[in-house]
């Protein structure tokens, strides 16, 4: 069965999924990196999420938290499937030779103070002994992995931190299970995604952090990626990419499947410089990434809230068909915010048909609409909004053949429009295979409320205008990624039967 | 006693503080707006903070919440200093003429249903009507007035709202006490920053809805607000700008004391047709409002974000004198995303003098800054930091001269950093001229523990490096006015005389 399993799983699979971890510097000193991920794997072992052996090495201690504590790799009577190090740069090479003798597979290593600080020839030297034994690793100078279906966590930061007062405070909260794969260069930014994703309740499927990607990189990363099931988007974190032609084949692959959102940050000449001296790789020109992402269909975010509004939208919603986006608000003013992002980013929020004009003059002529009511798209409910409106006016808008995508305005202060409309909306938009996105503004109850709701519901929240067109932005470059490569109809095919399941 | 008040009294004080008040339309049925507002000053003054004379005025009631009721204007006893309209829009005329018959001095016409559909001569007969008894009026088509402190709120969406399941949930908030003012033409717009403005506890001074801005434009009330002592910023949006040339005056001489920060919607060539559709006025070329925006001083932001991020930042620091960035760090990938934004905003993120070098390089030789910290600007404290870090490190940075502004990324999740150094970081920067914004990523506890505490010490606090770039690129653009204007001495020390205050 054991061997089995072992034949079946690509190697990488061992990084989230490992049958045995030795955790090399474990320590009892609670203030230790070694401690808080032994105690990661420790607690998850006691709570029947990690279900494989943990070891923990570490020649100065008997027993940590009531595991037997080894000198050496060595020592471990059985198999090790995964070895996470964390103990200081210069006995690194060591340690890998021990593991190599031990016929481990992968090794996560934590430890900085490699090529990040000129050290290139002592994380060379490791590469090497680790490569001609087939160990792959993850980093070095990294914070390596967070599966929560499996347990796997070796983020060295505990979720909770005691302030000065004596007060215990959630410092880094691990997000619960989702569609959104994180896989990030640099470790900081990886965690405070966490932080985010966790607090706006956006779950993750996997987590990666690599750190100075000295063998496992980006490309083969979200190469294995693809055939995650659980992952539906990936969102990248780089500073540099490694060898860009590989990158460009399988993103490009990836992308076809699975939407791919990145930040690449150091795209200014003073940004690259930063990025040079943290990473010690030399930036390229940042315009020749521009291009590679174009190519490859990957969406360029500009900046850390486009980073996870795209991530968000592609995840839930299939993408537009077209550019040309149709607008239903209560409120004129952020509607024409809505529009005036829209432009700026490409898209377009043309007249509506005739067709749909005369039905929208009916329901007007019914008095199911307000008389005053703006029909032209965007579509203005007026101060008289209610619920039903809103569900009458979406259907026929999502019936409108020229409209590729939906911005649903729906500030709730005004007082005929309660909550009632986002199960009717949700609803209709279920009959239909166009994407729509909606925001609220507002940072009390009702607007958390009903951002909430619509994400729960699959539908998009966002709290600003710009932020929910920015979002249907994403939607519509990746269907005409899609588009261009005559993939659009097996991906949405694919979207709605995974969402079915 | 009273009459020396009126004397005194601007007549556009009297919306924000009337000794009596008339709501006409105000009725007990409690879904209509009549009954809301009427509420709000019932309320506020059985609270003790409206301090005037309340009337209803509606022909069909004999009391309202206990207050007796007249039929028409002209039958109340005493004097009516503000008369709050509410009736539908054919029997305003009719109003305003007993309005003038009673010697009123200011009315807020909440009603819609007129030039922003068509009505355009009904506007236009009931201006004349009121100017000639000069009668300055506010809307129509608006929400009015909110002032905390004199509990004049005009609001007619009341702060609760019960959702069919039937909990009552707070729907539209009403900020605190602060020192930003917002002025708008929009009242959905309107609305809609008083709940972000409230959830964020960011407080306003006065809040004031213009709508179709018949007679009181925005020219008027920025210039009104130069001489309120309460109000530091004036947060402004706006689809169309009246009277062009007098808001260029105006808007000027204002900047030169306030910051102004507007949003203009309607940028695109959609958005424009989408805000003539709304408002029933001819949006003017967008490039013009640009140019007019630059030569005043007003900054215009992009979106909703960058409007309240930017009001937040001038409330609360002086002005950058220079565009060069310091940029103070524990993690390395945010701080690159941070100068990517500086860059793209025109700021610049230099290097160090050698004079300061040296000094970050003496405090890493004594051990109080990490071995592997970059210096070089940006600052990376790396996962190493301290609390204590940041204090040494940031007072270098104000000490060189060459430096015009810092922001600080203090991600919080390093198991070094606890909350200490924001008292001490608020503590230094209170020994400085300069300005300092701020940036935790993340969205659960400790990251709005750290950004609350940040913003009480009043230095503006964000969630992504870039909201905290562009904040800081408020201050910069509106320093480099104030230069250009030879004004920036005297509005930084008046700036800093108000905060001893």
């Amino acid at each position: 069965m054991k061997q089995v399993r072992i034949m079946e799983k690509d190697r990488l699979d061992i990084f989230f999924d490992p049958s045995s971890v030795a955790i090399i510097g474990a320590t009892k000193k609670t203030d230790k990196a070694g401690y808080v991920i032994f105690k990661n794997f420790a607690d998850n072992k006691k709570r029947g999420i990690y279900k494989g052996k943990i070891y923990p090495v570490n020649p100065r201690e008997k027993t940590i938290l009531g595991f037997k504590c080894y000198r050496k790799i060595t020592e471990i009577p059985g198999e090790v499937e995964l070895i996470v190090i964390v103990v200081p740069a210069k006995v690194v090479p060591q340690i890998m030779i021990d593991a190599v003798s031990k016929k481990v597979k992968t090794a996560i290593i934590i430890t900085a103070g490699f090529k990040e600080i000129g050290e290139k020839e002592l994380e060379e030297q490791i590469v090497r002994t680790a490569s001609e034994a087939g160990i792959r690793i993850l980093g070095p100078n990294c914070l390596g992995v967070y599966y929560s279906k499996t347990g796997v966590d070796t983020l060295f930061l505990p979720e909770t931190k005691v302030l000065t007062t004596g007060d215990e405070i959630i410092a880094t909260p691990r997000p619960l299970f989702g569609r959104i794969a994180i896989v990030t260069q640099s470790g900081a930014f990886g965690i405070a995604a966490l932080d985010y994703l966790a607090g706006r309740q956006i779950g993750i499927s996997k987590f990666v952090s690599f750190g100075n990607k000295s063998d496992v990189t980006e490309s083969e990363m979200i190469h294995y990626l693809l055939s995650d099931k659980e992952t539906k988007v990936i969102l990248l974190y780089v500073e540099d990419i490694k060898h860009g032609r590989r990158f460009l084949e399988i993103a490009k692959n990836v992308s076809l499947k699975k939407p791919i959102v990145v930040i690449k940050s150091g795209r200014s000449p003073a940004g690259a410089r930063a990025a040079a001296s943290h990473t010690g790789a030399i930036a390229g020109s940042d315009k020749v990434y521009d291009t590679v992402f174009k190519q490859t269909g990957v969406f360029r975010a500009n900046d850390m809230e486009e980073f996870f509004d795209a991530g968000k939208a592609l995840s839930m919603q299939p993408p537009a068909l077209g550019k040309n986006i149709g607008i239903l608000t209560d409120a004129g003013g952020p509607g024409i915010m809505a529009v005036d992002e829209c432009s700026r980013k490409g898209l377009v929020v043309n007249h509506f048909s005739k067709k749909t004009l005369d039905k929208f003059q009916i329901l007007k002529n019914q008095g199911i609409l307000p008389r005053f009511a703006s029909i032209s798209n965007p579509v203005d409910l007026t101060g008289s909004v209610t619920d039903k409106m809103y569900e009458e006016a979406v259907d026929l808008m999502f019936q409108d053949p020229d409209i590729h995508g939906i911005i649903l305005l729906g500030l709730h202060h005004l007082p005929g429009l309660r909550e009632k409309y986002i199960d009717g909306v949700a609803r209709i938009s279920g009959k239909y295979q166009k994407p729509i996105v909606m925001c609220d503004i507002g940072e009390t109850e009702m607007a958390l409320y009903t951002r909430f709701r619509f994400d729960k519901l699959g539908i998009p929240a966002y709290p600003s205008p710009e932020d929910a067109a920015r979002a249907m932005n994403s939607l519509v470059k990746y269907g005409a990624f899609l588009k261009k490569n005559k993939h659009e109809k097996e991906y949405i095919s694919h979207f709605f039967k995974k969402k079915e399941l």
